[in-house]
């Protein structure tokens, strides 16, 4: 695991604190699409029964603290209102039987199209995270460990792909809560 | 291909246009270490000799519209001041014999380190790019072209993957400019 990893919190409502702005499609209402609440967009989102990989789960390449916030977050599942987000290979899975605007039909060739945090197949080499929303609250926590194609300065994360973490911990986020799809601006100061 | 792609244009010194905001180590000057120019800097970046895999080459997955940009670009390299930067796998690669500072020394392991920009090993299916850098204009131009592997919303370039493609670009330039090395800030509002 390389320096630099870190647990994204997002939430919306709060402008001033607010990384990204989502924005939302012409002739697309993800939250009238399904119902009108975010409840239901979350039960679709997540379903009971399917046979599609969850990489949202454990494996061996967990490091110690990844695993224990992540039994943290998961009990808080059971009474805290907190939902584990599942993360399928492609958001074309996620959205299944979404109908797009007539301009944003994806093409649907024989490619294997795969979300960019979910790039790298191999485990613990690349991106290594899950997402907790909370439906109530439109806040989101992203437990993330970086693996080691993911490097940019010698032994650091590259800022690129945090960066590409939090647009998606954003864009989850601001889709389950129906208030976006898109990224159109993204301002990240690095901290350390 | 997928929608999205672009030619970044990254150039030093004009702080409104600046996506990026570079970082100097401390105790780090990248132009010191290797003299004083950005010359000496570039020399050392673009090796003449190397056996290793430069992925900034054409290859199959190569759109016409790609090849004929970087067919412009290396003509300009030939007359007008252009230098097309290799890149491989892993910037380990790049800043061999430069001392990092002693809080920077990256663990010298046996994990396969690759630079995010070239994590996707298959041709075609993730980040396909070049960077030309101008020394005495501190300007960079990259020809990207995102393949299946960096979707975001279906049939969309993942706003992640794109700024990660800027983030790398701008640092590339920060870098053989001898200003900076890591990335402080990140802003990016995305056209369309």
């Amino acid at each position: 695991m390389m320096r630099r990893s870190f647990q994204v919190a997002a939430r919306l409502g709060h402008r001033r604190a607010l990384l990204r702005t989502p924005c939302i499609l012409p002739g697309l209402d993800p939250a009238a699409a399904f119902g009108s609440s975010t409840d239901s967009l979350v039960s679709r989102f997540c379903p009971v029964k399917t046979d599609l990989k969850d990489y949202a789960l454990p494996n061996a390449s967990w490091c110690p603290d990844m695993l224990s916030l992540y039994q943290e977050f998961l009990e808080k599942t059971k009474s805290d209102g907190w939902v584990k987000l599942p993360s399928f290979k492609s958001n074309r899975d996620h959205i299944q039987g979404l109908k797009l605007p007539s301009g944003l039909v994806a093409a649907s060739d024989k490619s294997d199209w795969r979300i960019f945090t979910r790039c790298i197949q191999v485990e613990g080499q690349g991106y290594e995270y899950v997402i907790f929303f909370h439906p109530f609250k439109k806040k989101s926590v992203c437990l993330f460990q970086p693996g080691p194609y993911l490097e940019g300065p010698p032994g650091f994360a590259h800022g690129g792909s945090l960066a590409a973490m939090m647009d998606e911990t954003f864009s989850k986020t601001a889709y389950l809560a129906g208030e976006g799809l898109f990224t159109l601006n993204l301002n990240i100061r690095f901290k350390k």
